[in-house]
């Protein structure tokens, strides 16, 4: 099969053929359409994570496509399901985090030390066919394409556990930082669930899209924040904890503020003058929450309230895709089509 | 292997030669230690649920031993580990329910129309040997003895589960209703959660034994619990309706009932003249609400805060078990050893 | 001062000049525009609930109107403010209820024995002039006239606590059952909220009427929502508790069925064989629970997401309002009007 | 009467006679017979905070005694009453805050922005009488005597709405951070709800004392903590967010730090290389979390569970009280006898 290999750090991703894996017991071979390019991706092969043990190395996790066989002892996934393969794909069920957080299951995994992790542990998803585990796939309502699914697998998962992990009350204002990849969905999460929307984004080319996709009010950062009063909820979508820190003068009594998201260089600081702690505020980290959220954002893709937008490139295009990503032009997450 | 074996509906169960299963992909093959006798075993002998279409029919959800045999594309048991199996072994992760509610995971499956059920859908624990899925099994911490264990693999972990979803907070007063198989781990979950703990017993020869157990009021009926002023949690493990209905008098204002058990014959019913709106006290169903809480109801054993009381027969006498479970003379649960 | 007074039970109200009232300390007087006719009125004038003690017997607390003097000690309130005056005015702040639930704080306060209530223990709102505790009105935002805040007050207040106690996540179901005083306006509530939502009424001349508030789906009973796949929250805003059982097969795994009304005849009855422990349901009873859900509530009527429809009487037709409250004929909440 | 008056910042109090004052509507008048010493005491007489307006200033906000004059309109307080008195007598009930977060009672008022605070905005308890809104009190149990209620009145209140807003789980592992006058109250508290009890404190002079307050395990810092293998909950008493984010190792998966101070020098900074998103854990901010908080914490007490230690000074030596606060030897708390 034809495949994405980033053969070393900081080297450009180069489509290869290499063998078409075949699944295990319990896991599934999935004929990939489509497979976003995640951030992490970009991580792994500028070298700022460790790089792969595996070779060749295929990362990413934000593959959707049809199941085509079922390995042994499979039963809640059939040869033609259309599925969406997400990061963790299993845990080791052991360890102490396991045993008291729902064992085997894909929730959260990334905190067991052994976790299975698509395109870091083990081969991922760019690429024509990707093995992996049955448990952790989900499945795609029909209404939801394969290149609209596949940011959601990663990006939309975030986004939407982050709103869920604020869990705002009705009539909240919810602001996010950063109109990117993640906060572009996150706008719309926002909206859908009824909430009064704040973009916050320092890029004043993207204020009108940004309304487009349903804020009602468009900032250029916490001040602007705290000139319209604040907001119950700030989801942290970009990478500059530098900014999320200044967003907390926008952030109201018994206000959350979410952190979905790394900042490799600058830490998060409370400063010392801060009412944090009388104005009870909170900052809560999100992750991927559970299957059960990424169904639910699926579910809102799928009813129409939210939609991704994408730049589609075929396999042939990848490293351009990657180019894209890196230079933080696409508008807003690159997928890449195999089928 | 030896098994005991239900032949009919109302017919008593048998010790028979029958074969030994072997485990496919993702199962684990158990040698049986314990396996305790629950109420609901009743109900299928005595024909109460449907019986079984599989044959020969071996009941039993409260297994507990050591793994002797892993099937393809099990990882996170291995042969020698001493587990616990659950009710409910897998579901289908297709359905509605399943979608929403982490698909393939244990937790709460009796929801999926297709769950796969020990004892009632496949063959369960009275026998030298069962087959489960890996993934619906629980790692024993070593320091409780398997005819320990089993007791606590249904009825401890929904005494455990009806306590945490009633989510006391700290002072205040729990009573639990009825002292047997679940009531008499009730009440030792709740001392160890540190609540004020009563229990509500109508058998007077249950009264010291109640305060042995850690209970720090017993008092007969709803009547003497409203007497001594009302408790905020009322756990509601024996199965009258009627009993727990009449309890409502003794709930205080925000106090939450918690029904887990089955009353075949009457229903639950809130007097029109009760209160329950305008004290916004909830009723609240509750089964095995999660691997996660039965491996924190297992911790409490280990550690020894909880004791389950137990009668242990030799596979040979588990007739005279059954019968004893069935005339309610069992202190308080019974359990046969198969190895 | 001219009021509608309640000569003795069962007999018609009559409008009567009695002394006007004048604030005590933390007292406010309040110039009346316009006071609600709630079901809990008609209880007491039928002789239902125990006939008030006070003498001239005024009932009444949905009074909504302008602060025309201010008792000592009062900093809260001014004259000229626009407010609404909830039925539980002030709590004794000593009871065991008063100790741990916000003591003096108008919260719940029904739960405390000695509670100051509107109509009840002391004189109500159908009248020109009502004195009530500062510490228990609400202000009314500008948007919101008398005659569409008085509803509010009770009705309104109910259904929102009703829906917030259930606490419902994005994209569930939520189903309420009886469109009347306060099915109307918890539809409405449910639609602002974002939830998909179903009326349940079994008159058939509401259910044009139920779609126009905003209900996604109207069925007759618990069997047509069972028909239509159920939902994951039923409000009970009718009287019938025999009805609300029958909605209890409509009510999905996990669901919760909110009591916030009072059936005076008969029980609410969970029947034996329902699934309703296995399924984790919960019956959660609400009143109102908080003057934050108030001004929530009223925040949504000013947001013209909710419109209370009222049929408007002025104080000298007060009779009829009442005659066509007993009949059921008011669409929805009949309003009287006093200045 | 007899006060402790700050004649200017920066200036020992002096024991001075200044005018009794008299209740207004509403309020009560205090006979204190103790009156603890607070860290923000310190930090208004040091003049970190601005120095109060009002003349002369008398700081002191936990205020212990008998109410020995009723205001008008009082109803929930008595002469003879035994009360103690909390920071925050009242808000404005008008602005944005207060609408939405149960106007007019006590709860977190410190947020809104007229608040009425002891000793900071109006005379405070370190005087033989002080005068407070009735609303603002608590009944003190009566096996609390008044030395020992007076520094649950603050630091108590703020420990234990430090533990509650954590929300720990049965079983769940709690570390203290810092044991002083918050700490030792904490670690009390903490063991007393049952968790497993770690004392974090660089003071190697604490360590058998920490463990005779109920910490199974004392650790001297983050590392340690990590060493131990970490903690659920970490709540932090002491005044460094240097510490406090280093011990932010030590928290585990879904863990919960809980800041309840000031620290007015340093930021609490998450590093950028830290895992909190992954982990989805949380900081979390918190004061005095509302009157029923105080209300249980004050019923720890009376049971016997939780023993504040204190230093009691007689009045002529307050300023000698505050020595001792200031070179942080108080062991644990400072409290000044008035009558």
């Amino acid at each position: 099969m034809w495949a994405a290999v980033v053969p070393e750090a900081k080297a450009r991703w180069e489509l290869r053929e290499i063998p078409t894996p075949r699944p295990g017991p319990g896991q599934v071979l999935i004929r990939v359409h489509a497979c976003g390019v995640c951030h992490n991706d970009l991580l792994v092969s500028q070298g700022v994570f460790p790089f792969p043990a595996f070779d060749p190395v295929v990362v990413g996790h934000e593959a959707a496509g049809e199941v085509v066989e079922v390995g042994a002892g499979v039963t809640g996934r059939r040869v033609g399901d259309r599925v969406g393969a997400t990061w963790v794909q299993a845990t080791c069920g052991r360890c102490a985090y396991c045993r008291l957080n729902l064992p085997l299951s894909g929730q959260s995994g990334m905190n067991c030390p052994e976790a299975v992790m698509s395109g870091l542990t083990v081969q991922g998803g760019h690429a024509e066919y990707v093995v992996v585990a049955a448990a952790s796939t989900v499945l795609l309502p029909d209404a939801v394409p394969y290149e609209t699914a596949a940011p959601v697998l990663c990006a939309g998962y975030t986004a939407w556990s982050a709103l869920r992990a604020a869990d705002p009350g009705p009539r909240e204002r919810v602001a996010v930082l950063g109109i990117g990849g993640l906060g572009h969905l996150a706008v719309q999460f926002a909206r859908a669930g009824g909430f009064e929307t704040v973009a916050v984004t320092s890029s004043p080319d993207k204020h009108r899209l940004a309304r487009t996709l349903g804020a009602d009010h468009v900032v250029a950062d916490g001040d602007g924040l705290r000139a319209i009063g604040g907001a119950d909820v700030v989801l942290v979508t970009g990478t500059s904890y530098r900014a999320a820190a200044g967003a907390l003068q926008g952030l109201r009594p018994n206000g959350r503020m979410v952190l979905a998201t790394i900042d490799p260089v600058e830490p998060f600081a409370i400063p010392p003058t801060s009412p944090f702690w009388a104005q009870r505020q909170q900052v809560i980290g999100a992750t991927h929450n559970g299957l059960d959220r990424l169904t639910e954002a699926l579910d809102l893709v799928a009813s129409g309230a939210v939609t991704p937008l994408v730049e589609t490139f075929p396999k042939e295009r990848v490293a351009e895709a990657l180019d894209r990503v890196e230079r933080g032009e696409a508008r807003f997450r690159a997928v890449v089509t195999y089928a």
